[in-house]
Formats: C-alpha cells, structure tokens, sequence
C-alpha cells in the first residue's frame, strides 16, 4: 500500500476519529500515561515558530550587551523610530521559513512596551513615533493572521531597566521598595491582562525567564491568562509550564529528547547541571507532559548569537546547512524550535535574514513535502509500500502524541533484494522524529516497535529520498 | 502737595527715569551695597502670586498624606481624568485675588508631568484623558498671557514615588543604581529644558525643595534655565537663589525682613534653627540680594494645611480677615507673597476658594486703591501734605530697591492741630512696608528716615484712611 496523506489536515477533530480507527479498544487495559492538553498539542503541531525581538537598544547605535542593558536605562526613548515599520513583512518573512506561529516581545529587559499601554507608561505612548499612537503588538497581531500565522506574545516582566527591577526584586530598601514592587506587581498583572484581552486569541504567552510565583510577590499572572486566554500555552512560571526550555540556545536539543518531565515545574533539579540535563532530555518516565522548546536567535553563527539586531551582523546569520541541521536536531527530535528574528531599526526584516528563511523554508519543503510511501497505524509493527523498488535515505516517524509518547524503542527496516536489513534505530519518537541514513534501496519499509507503555500508536510512517 | 500716581507703571524704564530724578549725582559717594537683579525687581513688585498644585492623587479620592504619597506610586494613573478642565477659571480666580502672577507644579512627588514631555513616559502622554494629547502647562500659560498674569513653573524632581527617587537619591544600590540616577539626571535635565524652551517666557522657575548641586550629582538644572529663560527668576539650588523661602508655610514674616542674606546660597546657618531664623529675618548686613517669599495654602485655616485639594476642604479656606492679615504680614511687610491654590477633580477651582479670592483681592483694593496723599524723593525726609485735616490709619511706604535697602530706621509722623505727632516707627521698609496705627487726624504726614546706609531712596509714602 502506498499511503499519501496529502491532504491529511492538522485537525483535532481528524485525528480523534484517526484514534478511533487505530484501537480505541486496546485503551482500556493500558497504563495512565501523561498526555498533552489541546493547547500543547497544537504547540508541537506547529513545529517551528518565530520570535520577533525588538527593543530601544535596537536604535541606539551601540553594541548591545544583556547584562549591561539590565541595569542601564537607555539614554533617549525617542530613539525608537521604525520609519518603514511594515510586521506584515516580517510575518510574510517567517512564514516563507515555514514558521506557523510568531511571537513579539512586547516588552523585554528594557520594560518598553510596543503598545499603547494604560498601566505602563514607558510604551509607545511616549515617543514622537506615530505621534504617540503606535501599537506594534496590533500590527503584529494582525499581520499574523493576515497569513494565517498563529500570533504569541512575550512579556518580559523579571528585568525592566527604566522602573529598577532585578531578577523580579524592584531596587531599594525599607517600605518605599516594598510599595514600589506592589506597584510594579500591578503594573505586570495589567501588562499581561491588556495583552491577553484587546488582541485576540494567541497561541502562546512567553514570560521570559519566567513569571516567578505569586507567592513570591511576582505577579499573579496564571489566572489571569487562564481567564482571558483558555487555548493560549503559557509559558511560564512556577506554577505551570506548559511547555519547558529545552536547555540551550542552540535551536538543538539531544536525542532522545521527551515531551515528559518529573515536575510540574520546568526548572526543577538539584544542581543547575542535573537542571539543564533533565531540561535538554526530559524524563520518559516523568508524570508530566512538558514539551522542550528549542530556541536559538538566527543571528546565531560564528561567534555571535544576537537576538537583537545590530550594524554588521549580516554575516551571523546562520547559513542554510545549519540550519536545515538545526531543524533535524529540533523538530527531527520531538522540539519545537523557535527562531529568533530582530528587525532592524527602519522596522523592516534585514533582506540578508529574508533571504535565508525563505531559502531554508524552500528546503525544507523540497525536502519533505512529497514522501515516496507513507502509512499509520496501531500496534507493533508497521509496513508501508514503495510502487517500485526506490532509493530511500529519510524518515519521519510520528506518534500520535494525544494518548502520550509510547514508544521506548524501534527499529526502522527496509525490504531489499529480498531480504530485511536495518535503516535505523531510536528510542524516542514524539511527535516527529527524522530519522536519516545512507541510501538503501527498498520495496518496503517496517517500522518495529521494540519497546512500548501502551499500544502503540503511529500517525505516521513516512519515507523520502532526499537529493 | 498732593501726589497721586494712579497711573505710574510697574515699569523698569520708568522706575529709572524716576531713579534719575531722585538723586543720582549723590550716589558716587556711597557704598557698594547689595541691590537687585531685574528679576528679583520684577518679582518683588509682583507681590502677590498663586501656585496652582495638582497632581494625581488629587483624583484618588484618598486622604493626601506627603510622607506616604513620597513612598507609594499611585495605583492608576487614569485616575487623571479633569473632564471639565478650564485653566481660564484658574487664573481668573487667581486674577481676582490681585495675583500677578501664576506657577503650575509641572511635576510634583509623584514625578507624574502635567504635559507631553519627551524625557519622562510618566506624563500626560500616558492618560486616556484628552487622548494622550493633554498639557496643562500649555493651558495653564495660554490662560496666564491671556489675562496678563505672568506664568511661572514648579517642578519637582527631588522625590518621584513612580521611578524610585527619595531626597534626590534613585532607590537601590551598585552600578543599576548609579546607572538610573545618571538616567534620572538627564530626565530632569530634559524637562527643565522642555519646560523653558516650550512655553515663552516664564517668571519664575521653582524647584521643588531646591534642585540641590550638580557636584552631588543633581541635575544641572542652572545653565539650562540661564540659557533659555534670561529673565525668569531662579529658585533655587545650591549654586543660586534668587529668592529664599520666608521659613514658614504661614503666608507671614516676621518684622523685620530683609531681602539681604549673608550667602548665596538660602539654606545656610550653623543649625537648622538658625537657619530657620535667617530665611524669616535675612540680615540688614547681608552682601547677598535674596528677598524672601511668604508662602502658604489657601487651604490652611483651622487645623487643615493643604496643598492639594481633597474633598470636604472647603471649610478650612482662610478667612477674609486671616488672608488680609496674611497680606499685611508678607507683602506689608517686603516679602512676597505665594498662596497656594488646586483645582479639583473636575479640573475647576471650587467655588468657595474662587469666592474668598474675589473678596481677598476687593478688600485689598478696597483698601489701598486710593490714597489720601502720597509722595516721594530723596533725602533724609519727606513730607506730603493732605487737602484738608483727615484722619488717616495706614500708611505704605516703599523704598526704590533698584538701588538696595537703604533704611535702617524711620519714623512717621503725621501734623495734628498744628504739632507733629508719631503715627508709627519702623526699621526695615525694602520694597514694601503697610504700617497701620490707631486713626490720627492730621493735615500732613512726614516721613523722617533717623539711620540709613546711603542716601534714602523712598519711592513711595501713601496715606489711607482704611475703613
């Protein structure tokens, strides 16, 4: 049989009927496994996504430094002037890369804000550009949906360099720091409450570093995105992480790489080291389902690793080999990677950046989009069909994540000449794992589950050759 | 003789004209003493000015308590929604008090500015109200201009409950302290030169508890006023004042009060009770020209003293009979006089402080509008005669300060039934002296100046019979 799905839509409610066909019947005598809810789900579908960083620092002219810029206010706010701003180039940038979700800081470590914020003044009502009247999280907003780019918002809420805020601590002493950091609790419950009511649904909120905990004295934001944004990931604070760090600013995570943790917390472990490990691998046997993010910024190679724009970095752009590796070792491991994007100070994506997405979305797509045999199903083995005797040297194998990563190991074999010999083999599958080898020449595959929790359950079994 | 001078002018080029006349070949012989700059001339011939105090928390509907306000921010700064906003009303009410002049708080402790400043977010800008497009400055000089009230500026940088700032001092510690107090600086900076550089020219500039030294780190404030507003009368920071405040919140000096001071600078004196003493009596031998401003709210009669305006005030407006008291005991007695006024939540002045300013300043001219004879000249006497035997109770006396304070003692004297009886004796008359008696019928009324430092120099005897 030679299955194409071409039409196979990401659909929830597709896949739910797919389950049933697999054996909803088997479920019953299996184990509770964690799963992801709907909002995690729909994360990991969208695989690869974009963080638009864009921040005063941006105008300034100077070399950008976090820890520097963490504790200097920058000189001159009217700096900010993005004269060409357009976001629709931007998201038709990302987009082009095969990105289905964006994000935009609407506030980082400077505690400016790109929107016409009522509880923060240090926002886009401040500075001559638009006369006052600029809302880059609109624009960005809209221009997402334009596209059909599923829009997230980050808010950076544990630095601000302008109020005096360190790690969450606001500077100071004695009862005037402790009314300050009331204020600034509010001023940050405001923030994310505009952010979550006058927009639209969004697909992910980013706390950069996370949110803390209320108990704390952090802001109170978890009930607040609960309420206003049920279908939105939160990411993160110490209460919930829907989603982890995978560890690095890489855009990589290792293999195996699980979507399972052992706390609820993203940021558990002794020792900072054990932290990073359990943040990079996950825990098969962890009773929480907290998909990694990897992360890198696309200004990424070479000896910098910009999130921010600035004069001659064109050359850090990572070339097109690194970053189809990037894909392999983030989306190809069960990841889903976001990419960092910084416009420049005109407000437009660097044509050297458009460039290089649109040529890796282009290769990815050339890659992928047209499997010589695909198939899915339940249980431990799974074959598929090639019409003719073919080439073959990629993989992708995805499970149907919505009842948990079940897979411990398998083996992924090809039928040639005659006889069955070894393509591959791995231990975690999730939702995507890219699996490559040397070119052999096969009629079939199989893929056999070695190890398992639970009834196996492939959404897909695809095969390429990839020239 | 019979001098009325109804209409001489509060003009300079006049006033030298009349200085010519007077004796000038005289002066060569006498001693470099203290005398003012035209803007300290202009400032005390005002005599009588309002300074309108608004700021946030007047909407906050909360009891307004300065040690607390300086430590908490205020909750949400919409609050500041003057719906009815008329700067108009405002300065006639102050107008009618016979106010010649008006000062806005530009900023206060909060650091909140009552305009569409470009250095600090903290702002009209930040509001809904009026869209983000409000500036009360500009308002508040429109209305000045338009009613022939000089306008002048208070700005507060010394405490800023919103940024962190304490006593001069940005909250916190290490570099991101240094760093934000070099921030907070330039902010200060950048107002002071938008404040000057916006609005045309400005009377007097008055930073709030002095703007300290920019050898401590203060903002140098100093050669931005002097640049942009040459005639517009500086007070005060540790390198100039050109005024001194009169030691007290009462609206009073005590008598004598002289407009010397023995350091330039006007928080000088051993103890903080000496100094008190020196700003209230300043020193006949002081080489420093720093006349003193008697200031004091409208709002301060019968255990209330306050600047702001919260509701159920009105009450505590000072009588007509204490403001008249007031009047003689500042003015009357060569200080200049600043009543505090603040608009309510509606952006008016109420209606009980705009009626007891209308009565203040009818009472005044009631009194004073109309001598029964007046005069003036050089020399060690100087005698005006009345038409006829009048009785008369108050006399005002004025030296020419262009040339300095030149009187130590005088006695006045008034013809009764043929004989030279003293109506009065005094030492201290500078700009302006009201000296009240007991009613005296008398045909003429003598000034005889018993010790001076130079050439007495009177600009002015009237004689009223106030009723």
């Amino acid at each position: 049989m030679h299955c194409t799905f071409a039409s196979l839509r990401r659909s929830t409610l597709i896949l739910l009927s797919l389950t049933a066909a697999l054996g909803a019947r088997a479920w019953s005598d299996e184990p509770i496994i964690p799963v992801p809810n709907a909002r995690q789900i729909a994360w990991q579908e969208a695989e690869l996504g974009m963080v638009f960083h864009y921040d005063l620092h941006v105008f300034d002219g100077k070399k950008y430094g976090q820890g520097g810029n963490r504790i200097t206010p920058i000189e001159d706010y009217n700096i900010f002037n993005p004269e060409r701003l357009d976001t629709d180039q931007w998201i038709r940038a990302a987009k082009a890369a095969g990105a289905r979700f964006a994000i935009l800081t609407a506030t980082h470590e400077t505690g400016f804000a790109l929107y016409q914020s009522d509880v923060n003044p240090y926002c886009l009502k401040a500075v001559k550009w638009r006369d006052g009247k600029g809302d880059i999280v609109r624009d960005f907003v809209y221009s997402c949906r334009k596209y059909g780019v599923k829009p997230g918002i980050y808010i950076g809420i544990r630095w601000n360099s302008f109020f005096g805020v360190h790690d969450f601590q606001v500077s100071g002493e004695g009862e005037f720091r402790e009314h300050r950091q009331a204020y600034y609790r509010k001023m940050c419950e405001g923030m994310v409450r505009e952010i979550c009511t006058r927009y639209g649904e969004l697909f992910e909120i980013w706390f950069d570093g996370g949110a803390s905990h209320p108990d704390k004295g952090a802001p109170d934001v978890l009930p607040i995105v609960k309420k206003h944004q049920p279908n939105c990931l939160f990411y993160h604070n110490e209460q919930l992480a829907e989603a982890r760090w995978g560890g690095s600013e890489s855009g990589t995570v290792p293999y195996p790489c699980w979507a399972t943790f052992p706390n609820f917390y993203s940021h558990a472990g002794d020792t900072p080291r054990e932290r990073v490990k359990l943040l990079r691998t996950g825990d098969p046997n962890g009773k929480y389902w907290m998909p990694a993010m990897s992360d890198a910024p696309l200004r990424g190679y070479n000896g910098r690793h910009e999130w921010f724009w600035e004069p001659g970095d064109e050359a850090h752009v990572y070339p097109l080999e690194k970053l189809v590796e990037m894909y392999y070792k983030s989306v190809g491991r069960n990841s889903t990677l976001i990419v960092g994007l910084t416009p420049n100070p005109e407000g437009l994506m660097p044509e050297p950046d458009v460039r290089r997405l649109k040529e890796w979305g282009d290769e990815i797509r050339r890659r992928f989009r047209m499997p010589l045999a695909r198939g899915h199903g339940g249980g431990r083995t799974l074959t598929v069909d090639l019409d003719r005797p073919q080439a073959i040297n990629h993989a992708i194998l995805k499970e149907y994540i919505a009842q948990g990563e079940r897979v411990r190991a398998y083996v992924l074999e090809g039928l040639s000449d005659g006889s069955w010999v070894k393509l591959y083999e791995g231990s975690c599958i999730g939702h995507k794992h890219i699996a490559q080898f040397e070119d052999v020449t096969v009629t079939q595959v199989r893929l056999r589950i070695t190890k398992a929790i639970a009834n196996p359950l492939i959404r897909d079994l695809s095969v390429f050759n990839v020239r």
